[in-house]
């Protein structure tokens, strides 16, 4: 079969790959509905992050169950599945404690832009649906795999909370997620950071009540005046720079928490002056697990409606195409038919 | 009047200052019943906080209103009170929020290893009791002002739940002050990390399960060997040095919290180390205020005796003994009789 392979910053080829196979007894392999590229790809697509050897790419996946190893035993051939992009056994502590991106037996996935791909520790990382979802929810389906679950964890991190006032920084998929995650924690007031007229509406059609254009320290000042001078209850940092990281504290009110979900690159804190400004922190790869059940019967239920983030659509063998798109913040999110 | 001021590096003294005197109409004037050293007095007094100017020591305090501002409502003369070492006006948005100690007005008291003392923001910043106080309650009742609240805070922010896991690291007045919060809180295992006989010991009385008497990596191995490889839900940072940080964030459980109160001294935190850890972090000057009421009930019902932890009593007059005592750490924290 076909699939997508990075060579290095830049180099991302659909080529000719070995059809991947159960490998341990807990493996399925799955033949995708659907795949996408995530913001998190283009860290090593533009050479933020090394590439030392050809990788495979795609971590975000839905899917028919083609095969299972014989230890498996929530999910059999035929079922549609989601897993999340961490892959987890889902009975460790660290799982129990609700952080599967921590798990003991934590992988990340891989090799999901392609028509089949191999999951390990299935009965820990997927969930099944009870009947086959229409097709229209394919890529609503596929967002709660990370972008969702990601932006979710990101809320909840930043314990959002009821009538809460909430900045989202950054305006990527997962920022815009952070948004559609906080409406549905209620929050009163959710500010998204965005420059984009395009990602502003998708934006506002996912809840927020407020727009700031304006970024760096004229965007502190806009949300400092829009929340009376006293920052917001909760901050979602979405991007993973220093300078968003600051923009995320200094929107910040005393106490609030800050959740964090973009990949940190050269951020440092400084210690004592995070003591005395007082905002707390908790962030990392997010347990989407944790959340699937729930998000996928949001979108089973056409409660929400995430799959709008996807604003390029193109056949697998396009897919660096895709990665282009993206780099270039032509497109929010690339979703790739198989 | 004679008070207490630190001049340069172990150079503190007992020496003729002005009476304190009402400045702004919310102002208040007490006579101390009682006061003490508190550990971040020895950081100035080490000289490990430059001293630029002759600094009137001393934030912790309760006593007698003697005089009060016209504006003040809520206290009288006569009245017993206790006040936290963050002076806060309890009405902006932060102080609502639960952090008075980010107070738009904030203020650190200052002056109060004396037997007068000036208190700002009076009506925010002091509880007062409905009786006067028996003699014997007045230690536990001066904990209350910072020690205790610090300790309770630290046990506030890693978020200590009932049943739940918890470490502390550091064994002076605030950490034995954090075993003390998490047991009321309900912890199920409560893991004091300390060197000394008589912290363990304290330690054990305030409700500490199991002492580790290891540092740095060997602690580490001893809690992580306690927890069954997991590592604590919860961990009070209750010394404020990068060795100390290291040790809380390594003892830690992934999405555990960090409640840190020890002020940061050279503390650098790595964004991407701290996001694949996944642990959250919360500190800062306690929001002392905020308990406060809660924790003098439970002193005059006798519930709790955190007053234990001064384990020297000086008149005031040997002031300079007191910092000696604890800068040798011949005792954990000197109480000045007034």
């Amino acid at each position: 079969m076909k699939g997508t392979i990075l060579h290095g910053p830049r180099d991302v080829r659909f080529e000719e790959v070995p059809e991947p196979k159960i490998l341990k007894p807990t493996d399925v392999i799955i033949r995708l509905s659907a795949t996408c590229i995530c913001g998190s790809d283009l860290w090593p697509f533009r050479g933020l992050n090394e590439v030392t050897e050809p990788m495979a790419m795609g971590h975000e996946y839905c899917g028919i169950v083609e095969e299972t190893g014989s230890a498996v035993k929530t999910v059999r051939p035929g079922q549609f599945v989601v897993g999340s992009f961490c892959i987890s056994d889902n009975t460790c502590p660290h799982c129990r404690f609700g952080f599967q991106s921590s798990c003991e037996q934590r992988e990340f996935m891989t090799g999901a832009q392609a028509p089949l791909a191999r999951v390990p520790l299935a009965d820990g990382t997927l969930v099944a649906t009870l009947d086959m979802p229409s097709d229209d929810l394919i890529p609503s389906l596929l967002a709660t795999s990370d972008v969702l679950g990601t932006g979710w964890y990101a809320a909840d991190a930043a314990r959002v909370q009821q009538e809460s006032t909430v900045v989202v920084v950054g305006d990527g998929a997962v920022g815009l997620m952070g948004v559609l995650a906080a409406k549905q924690m209620r929050a009163g007031r959710i500010i998204a950071m965005s420059r984009h007229k395009t990602r502003q509406d998708l934006a506002l059609e996912y809840g927020a009540t407020d727009i700031v254009s304006e970024r760096g320290d004229e965007g502190i000042v806009r949300v400092k005046t829009l929340t009376n001078g006293v920052g917001a209850d909760s901050v979602l940092e979405c991007v993973g720079t220093q300078e968003s990281m600051r923009q995320a504290l200094q929107c910040a009110r005393p106490g609030a928490m800050i959740g964090y979900v973009g990949v940190p690159h050269g951020v440092q804190f400084d210690g004592q002056q995070l003591f005395f400004s007082q905002r707390g922190l908790l962030g990392g790869p997010a347990p989407v697990r944790r959340f699937l059940p729930h998000l996928m019967d949001l979108v089973l239920e056409r409660k929400i409606n995430p799959g709008k983030v996807f604003d390029l659509t193109l056949p697998l063998a396009d897919v660096a195409e895709g990665y282009r798109a993206m780099d270039e913040r032509r497109a929010i999110k690339t979703l790739l038919r198989v």
